[in-house]
């Protein structure tokens, strides 16, 4: 079976958020600026990022029970105000308010025309850590046009746990292959190759800024697609 | 606190949707139709109904691991095709056919400029025994505009488990009583009151043809709100 022909089975296309759909960086830094801590907001959100993946890992090994990623921000958010020396500065309703930043995340200027054209041929979801609440209320503030919310929490787990990829060809009683992960991030789609789905690269060169952090596909990488974004996506799906 | 002061607290609407935004007895009886088995279509959608209920009663008390209602929908068919005696004229494609009919379900008519309007100022959702699967393609077809696509299936059981009604509250991180039910059925609402969730009945005189079956309130309910419709509904919400 060709490549080509392996790619017409796929209905679902199941796209990461953080910093492919959106950019986190960029959100995070401007509300912490606001705060007028005098600390550097990008700094700031690179730092509190940082704790993003160590956070998770309790729970996908099974050492903790599940919780939202809001439970997880909150927990990280402290950590890193303290880190930062201003933790006497930011009163329990600033912290609330920013663990909510997550929530008030602008699209990449691509994702919401590119995401209208692909759901007029397929079902268009995210597949985030983030929550449900949080993935509803970015969609209704800055109008990501999903057919569903589709969250790791529904599977109670965090990416690259195998059941979060499995657990959306379930939900949709497809085949592996009939999914596609969309992700700007090579770990996330390794992982879901490993479950068999299908695989589309998005390139994010400024996630983490000019000349910063990014996790882009290796040398021995063979991900179906390789896209500068979710309008050439768009455009390589046919759509 | 005034019932008045009550419902200004609430901030997700929760829809049942069988019934309440879908007419699935016309739906269903069209599909049974068009196969010319000489079967009346309304008689057989009502007959297959009947075995609704009782298919979830062993998995909400534990009895039987969750499955999907999709795979609920297919073994009552089976059980009605056989009741009906026409067991042996319909083949294994047509009966994985008929069963995806739940998916293709019209909505009532006020229920997609209701929904529009409603969605203004609340978060809109389905909560329904259907699976996401199911919920999603009937939003593709018939532009059901929910935030989120909220199962049952998300909570592993069936309504009236109170897990269902809880799990709405939880996933938003928000008190049941800023959850509001909306069902055409007293059972589901008297089941979420319990919860703590606000009420809003949505009377459905057609759902069961002319005359048939109804689940109306009995003059011991206390409902938040008995509406006409999702339009009034909205219209009474200030929307």
């Amino acid at each position: 079976m060709s490549r080509a022909t392996a790619l017409d089975d796929v209905r679902i296309l199941a796209f990461d958020v953080f910093g492919t759909v959106v950019d986190w960086r960029s959100g995070i830094a401007r509300e912490v600026d606001t705060l007028g801590l005098g600390v550097d907001g990008a700094a700031f959100a690179d730092a509190w990022r940082a704790r993003y993946q160590p956070a998770m890992q309790p729970i996908r090994r099974g050492e903790r029970a599940f919780v939202r990623l809001d439970v997880l921000h909150r927990e990280n958010l402290d950590a890193t105000l303290a880190a930062f020396g201003v933790d006497g500065r930011v009163d329990e309703a600033a912290r609330r308010h920013l663990t909510l930043a997550w929530h008030r995340l602008d699209p990449w200027p691509d994702a919401v025309p590119g995401l209208t054209r692909l759901r007029r041929r397929y079902v268009v979801a995210p597949l985030s850590n983030g929550g449900i609440a949080l993935l509803t209320h970015m969609a209704r503030r800055t109008g990501l046009p999903w057919d569903c919310v589709l969250s790791t929490e529904v599977f109670r787990s965090y990416k690259p746990d195998p059941r979060t990829y499995l657990g959306v060809a379930e939900t949709f009683d497809v085949a592996p292959a009939q999914v596609m992960m969309c992700a700007a991030h090579a770990a996330d789609l390794r992982a879901a190759a490993a479950c068999g789905l299908a695989t589309a690269y998005i390139d994010r060169p400024h996630e983490y800024g000019p000349g910063g952090q990014r996790d882009p596909p290796s040398a021995g990488d063979r991900f179906d697609l390789h896209t500068t974004g979710i309008d050439d996506l768009a455009t390589r799906l046919g759509c």
